[in-house]
C-alpha cells in the first residue's frame, strides 16, 4: 500500500465529447445491464462546443467516494455510477508514479476512495445528451487512474451500463452500438464506423428550443414505449436492420442525399414510436415541427437533400449541413424565422464555431432584421416569424473522441485538497 | 318522358350527419374505387349539431348539373362528385308524382340534370369531417331522388367513391367499414354495429383548435403515408384486425374502459404513421398535446378512463364523455385550461348541446372565470392555462342517420326558380 501518511492524491482529467444519434436507440432489452433492441448509428459532436471535462482523483485521505456535477455535490449512489464504478474498478491496475512516491497495488484500489468533478460546457438541462458524455467520460476518466488495460469497445460495454448511448461517445466520428447477441452484454459494445476526418464538410447546427413542458426521462419513455407501443418490435427488428446497413454505406461513400434521407426518417420514426407509446410522449412541439417543416421544404425546393434533421428525446432540433456554404444558408434561414428578442447579443444567440456566422454574413442583430425572406416563399404569403421559440444555437461539426487533458492546471479538483477548485 | 312545356321542378331534401373515427381508416389499396386497407369504426354524431343538409332538384329545364355548396357555386367537375353522381344516375327508375304530374321514366334520368345545394350547420374548414357528411348527403338525396332501390350498404359502397369515410355516414349510432377483398369494391360497404340509443350514456365535446398551419389534405396525406411509411402496412395487417375485434365487443357490452383505451391508441397510432411518413405530417399541434395530457393525467387519476380522445386529420380532438356527469366535469376542466377571450361571449365558445354548460354550472364568463383549477393540479405547480388556443367547443352526442326532410319548406333550393333560395 502506497504510504498514507504523505496524503497524496493522484488525479486524472479527461474530456469526452457529446453525440447525436441519426439511426436511434430507442428500447431496451434488458432493463439493468442497458441491452437495446436494435443496433444505433451516431456522429460524436466537436468536444470544443460540446462536452464533458471529468476530474478523477485518488487518495488514503477520501474517506469516501464522492462527486460533484457543474459545481455541486451530488449523490453517487444511483445505480449507473455505481455499476460503472464497480466495474472500473474490478479490473484496476497497479500504478506507480515515481516521481510522487506513489505506489498502488491491484489490491489497494479495493480501499482507496475516489473524487469525481465533473462539468459540462453546455446547458445540462437543454436536453442535448449530457448523460452520455457524463458518462463516457466517467468511465474513461477512472479507467486511465485505474490503469484499466481495457480496450475502448470494452471500457464503452461499461459506459453502456451507465447510460445507452453513452458508449457511443468512447470514439469520434462516426460511431455504431452494435445492440449484441450475448445475455451479460459482452458483446453489446461501440466500434468506430469512421473518425472524425473522414467526412469533415459536414456542419452541424443545434436549436435549442424553449419548451414549458416537462418531459418524459428517456429512460422512462423508452421504457414505456417497450411495455405498450404494437408497432416498436416491428421497428427494431424489420426496419432498423436495413437502415443501419444503408446509413453505414452512405457514411462510408460520403453520400448526403442517402445520409439525410435516413437520419430524418429515423428520427421521424422514433418519434412516431413514441406517440404510439400508451399514453403518448410527446417529445418535439410546434417549433420541432416548424423547423421541419422549414428543411423539408428547402430540401424539396433543392431537388436534393441540402440539411438532415434529427431530434432526440426532446424538442431541440440537431440540423447536419451537407457542408460550410449550405451551414451559411441555413443560419440566415434559420434566423429570419427564429430571430432573438430585439435585446440579445447575437454572441449569445449563435454559439459555438462563430465562423459560420461570419460566412453568413452576420455581425450583429442589425444584420438580422435585415435578412431577407428565404427564396421560396411567396410574395402574396407573408413569411411567418417566430420570435423566442429558439433559445440559442450551437453551430459545430463532427469532432474527436475522449482525450487526456495532460494539463494539470484544467484539472478541475484542488491537487492539495482533492476538493473542487 | 315527361311534359316538358310544364317546366316542372322534382325535390328531395335529406339530411345527414358527420362521424368521427374511433378506429381509423388511414391507407387506401385502391386510389380510385377508395378501397381502404384496413376496416375502421366510427359514431355516428347527432345531426342536430354537426351535419349536412342537401336539397336535389330535377327539372326539364335546367341545361346542365350544377351544385352550390354552403351558398356558393362550385364545380361538379371532380371525380369524386362525378363518379357518384353516374353510380346514382345508372341505378335510377321510374318516378312519378300524380299530384304534380310528373313521370320520369328510367330512361328519361339519362338526360335530365340535376341542381344540387349543400349546406353544413358547421364551419365547412374546421377539419370536421364535412366531406363526409357532404358526400353521403349527395349520394342519399340523388338516390331518393332518382328512386334508386338500392339497400343503405349498396348506397354506402357508392358514397364511399366520392369520399372513403362518408359511407359510414350512412348509418347512425355505431358502424363499422368493411375493408372487403373483391377488386370492385362491392363488399367494401358500411354496417350498422348498433344505432344510436345502444349506448346514449356517452357526451361528445370537441375542441376545435386554434391553427395557423396549412394541413395536408387526409387525401394526399394517406397516399404519401402509404407510400412511404414502413410502418403502415404492419398496422392495417397486424394491429388493426384485433383493435376492430375489441372495439366491437366494447360498443356491444358498454365497456368504457376498453372503449377509451382502443379509441385513443388508435388515434395515437394513426398519428403516429402521420410522423413515420416522409415528408412527416404533423396533424396535432401543442394544444392537441396539452388536450391529450390534461385527459390521460384525470384518467389516470381516476383509476379508469372517464374520457375518450381522438383526433382527426387536424388539431381539432373530439372527448368522448362516459356520461353526462363526467363531461361536465370535462367542460369544466377544458374551460379551465382553455378559457375564452375575456370579450367572447360564452354562448358562442360553447355550442352544440348547452345543457351540458347548465350541468357543469357555467352561465357566462365570470363563471367560467371563478374556475378553480381542476382537481389533482399540485398547489406549488401554477395551473396553466391557454387563452385562445382552442377557438370554440360543439357538444353533442351519438345521433341518427340519414333522414329525408319532407316539408319542403327546408328545402334550400327555390321550388319555382331550382336556384338556392
Amino acid at each position: 500500500m502506497a504510504d498514507q501518511s504523505k496524503r497524496w492524491i493522484l488525479m486524472t482529467t479527461a474530456q469526452t465529447p457529446t453525440n447525436i444519434a441519426v439511426i436511434k436507440y430507442w428500447g431496451k432489452r434488458d432493463e439493468s445491464l442497458i441491452l437495446p433492441i436494435n443496433d444505433s448509428i451516431s456522429v460524436t459532436l466537436d468536444p470544443d462546443h460540446l462536452c464533458t471535462t471529468t476530474t478523477v482523483a485518488v487518495s488514503p485521505s477520501f474517506d469516501r467516494d464522492r462527486m460533484w456535477l457543474n459545481k455541486k455535490e451530488i449523490s453517487l449512489s444511483s445505480d449507473r455510477y455505481q455499476r460503472c464504478l464497480r466495474e472500473i474498478r474490478s479490473r484496476a491496475n497497479e500504478v506507480e508514479d515515481e516521481k510522487k512516491g506513489i505506489k498502488i497495488t491491484k489490491k489497494d484500489w479495493e480501499n482507496l476512495h475516489v473524487h469525481i468533478d465533473s462539468y459540462n460546457n453546455f446547458p445540462t438541462a437543454a436536453g442535448l445528451a449530457s448523460s452520455a458524455a457524463g458518462l463516457a467520460c466517467f468511465v474513461f476518466a477512472l479507467a486511465r487512474l485505474m490503469n484499466v488495460k481495457e480496450d475502448l469497445g470494452k471500457l464503452s460495454a461499461i459506459a453502456r451500463q451507465g447510460s445507452g448511448s453513452a458508449c457511443r461517445s468512447l470514439y469520434g466520428g462516426f460511431v455504431k452500438w452494435n445492440m449484441g447477441k450475448n445475455d451479460d452484454g459482452s458483446d453489446s459494445i461501440a466500434v468506430q464506423l469512421a473518425d472524425e476526418k473522414h467526412w469533415d464538410d459536414l456542419v452541424i447546427v443545434i436549436a435549442v428550443v424553449s419548451s414549458q413542458q416537462k418531459e418524459t426521462s428517456s429512460t422512462a419513455g423508452m421504457r414505456e414505449c417497450v411495455e405498450t407501443s404494437k408497432l416498436i418490435q416491428y421497428r427494431a427488428k424489420e426496419v432498423v436492420p436495413k437502415q443501419v446497413a444503408d446509413m453505414e454505406a452512405a457514411i462510408k461513400y460520403h453520400d448526403f442525399p442517402s445520409f439525410a434521407r435516413l437520419a430524418c426518417s429515423d428520427s421521424n420514426q422514433f418519434h412516431a414510436l413514441c406517440l404510439d407509446t400508451s399514453p403518448p410522449i410527446f417529445y418535439m412541439n410546434d417549433t420541432s415541427h416548424r423547423i421541419i417543416g422549414c428543411i423539408e421544404k428547402w430540401n424539396r425546393a433543392e431537388g436534393s437533400p441540402q440539411v438532415a434533421y434529427t431530434f432526440d428525446a426532446g424538442p431541440n432540433a440537431v440540423l447536419i449541413a451537407r457542408n460550410r456554404k449550405v451551414a451559411a444558408l441555413l443560419l440566415q434561414r434559420l434566423l429570419f424565422h427564429f430571430p432573438p428578442h430585439p435585446d440579445t447579443d447575437l454572441d449569445s444567440y449563435v454559439t459555438g464555431d462563430k465562423s459560420i456566422l461570419q460566412d453568413a454574413g452576420l455581425k450583429d442583430i442589425t444584420d438580422v432584421e435585415a435578412l431577407p425572406p428565404p427564396p421560396g416563399i411567396k410574395d402574396n404569403i407573408p413569411a411567418l416569424k417566430y420570435m423566442g421559440d429558439v433559445s440559442y444555437f450551437i453551430c459545430t461539426r463532427p469532432g474527436r473522441g475522449p482525450v487526456i487533458l495532460g494539463d494539470e492546471s484544467l484539472a478541475l479538483l484542488s491537487p492539495e485538497t482533492g476538493l473542487p477548485k
